[in-house]
């Protein structure tokens, strides 16, 4: 089985890829070629196809369709941030190239099965204000064109499959820890600042309050899921296997229980170090998730971290599977 | 104002366009010049701009940025049968020429209001089966490549009215009769060839049985809902107003009753003259409309034809305003 993983170079998609090497195979096939496609890669192994480029480059698409993949997980994206600055972009990468990937990956010359496209769609595609409880029909009404450019794929893939050409399966990913600290273009930046902060036993400025709630995965809990939704058997969900979109079981944590969590871990006195400066804005969007009925998610199998300590545990040592 | 309608030449379009040179004006504001897109243009009274070509030709984008528009009906589109036969073209056109369009229009260089756009989506957007009834909280699981490429052109206009770029106003269209009997690339071409036979005295035969229920509304019903839209305040919809989507309200009538009152108007034997041979698959998806609730929609002042009568008097003469 030939595998491609798009955002490779990024932080989850790190992750991912060195988990497909370590278990080296998807359900009981083996992974017999890995592809890696990222703007910029690191070293990598040299049996791993390197695609180096930006996926609304003819040349990447066409080494891509050189590659023929039978699964893809799809992560490169502009992020949210950055594609609210400039929505030009975010169509370009996060919609058009996008779709131009889902065709390449369609298109392929065997009558083989048609491939399976394991797309990280975000919850994002919610907007905001969240309803509480947020549930497998709450609709999507995106307030962020990050999450309209998203949603748009999520229904189209979901077309695409529906029209016999791909397998989709899009997982809504919440905010990953703990990202690394140099710029993400993600405005929720601040969650994996607060973990390598008191981790380093550095002071840190929130810009929401102790009881904001936020939901919460490491990119090693993030990385298995993805892994997972390749052989998952999405019809065993009945309301959303039409849809095919999915968001990942998560734990709701607030500041105050992360801060807590993290003091006890590292031993450092976390309310001297934490300020709160909350700022409406950024709270309205990043401070205030409610429950998530994730049960059918989690019948498919798809899982969260399962508690605080392994959570901050995993996102602080996101390397190490 | 600038006023702007494409697929001018179209069906709707066309019965739209004369609505406009007839009230001329907008709510209050007197339309001071009318455009007119389309591939092909009926010939036209001199002080209209003719803009003809495809939506997805930069020539065309480039004579629509000029005319500067502050208000555009968007009605072209591949329709629903030849989309799902070239998804490749639904895809340029329904979703990428319409992604142009909309940029197009925002992109104005004066610091006026931001341009309305009234868009014709599709009741396609629900997919298969209904449920009933549909209500403005029924979520978009589109089942042909014309509903999805239609649903994210709702979203991402959304994102563009959130954005103030655009003042944005979905209508799903159902259905629209009589169509002209050329071939239109609708697969629910036999709703309007249903009506123009039992008037002409002819036999037809329906896909569909004569319990079929399907919504139904004129052109000339429907060109006054886009005008409507043009002016209706969305925010007074609670509900809907961050989606700026709604179905428009219709008359749901059997196949039986349409029968009935065409025998009735136009003195003919219905009964005699129809067969009915129901193919399952056009059943399915043309045949089964559930009850709608459109309080919403008419709350805001959008209207279904009022009666059956009254829906055959205007649908079998669209240009008589």
């Amino acid at each position: 089985m030939k595998v491609l993983v798009t955002g490779a170079g990024g932080f989850i998609g790190a992750t991912l890829m060195q988990l497909l090497q370590q278990v080296g195979q998807i359900g009981a096939q083996r992974i017999t070629q890995l592809a890696a496609m990222d703007r910029h890669l690191p070293p990598t192994s040299p049996d791993i196809v390197r695609i180096e480029g930006e996926l609304q480059d003819a040349a990447v698409l066409e080494r891509i369709a050189r590659f023929g993949a039978d699964l893809c997980f799809h992560l490169a994206a502009v992020p949210g941030g950055a594609a609210e600055a400039d929505p030009a972009l975010s169509r370009r990468v996060n919609l058009e190239a996008t779709l131009d990937l889902f065709e390449v990956l369609a298109a392929r010359p065997t009558a083989a099965a048609a491939p399976v496209v394991v797309y990280a769609s975000t919850i994002a595609v919610y907007g905001t204000p969240l309803p509480d409880p947020v549930t497998p029909s709450t609709p999507a009404q995106p307030a962020l064109v990050y999450g309209a450019h998203k949603r748009a794929c999520e229904i189209l893939l979901a077309d695409a499959t529906r029209r016999g050409r791909l397998d989709g399966r899009s997982l809504r990913l919440p905010g990953i820890v703990a990202r690394p600290r140099a710029t993400s273009g993600l405005v929720s930046a601040f969650m994996s600042e607060l973990l390598h902060a008191l981790a380093g036993g550095a002071p840190v400025t929130l810009p929401v309050g102790p009881q904001a709630t936020a939901w919460w995965m490491s990119a090693q809990c993030c990385a298995g899921n993805l892994l997972h939704a390749a052989t998952m058997d999405p019809t065993l969900d009945i309301e959303a296997h039409r849809e095919r979109c999915w968001a990942l079981p998560v734990l709701r944590l607030s500041m105050g229980e992360l801060v807590d969590t993290l003091s006890t871990l590292y031993g450092v006195d976390g309310h001297a170090l934490v300020r709160y400066a909350p700022q409406e804005g950024v709270e309205a969007i990043f401070g205030r998730y409610p429950v998530l009925d994730d049960r059918s998610a989690r019948q498919l199998g798809l899982k969260d971290d399962g508690d605080a300590r392994t959570l901050v545990r995993r996102a602080l040592a996101p390397y190490t599977l």
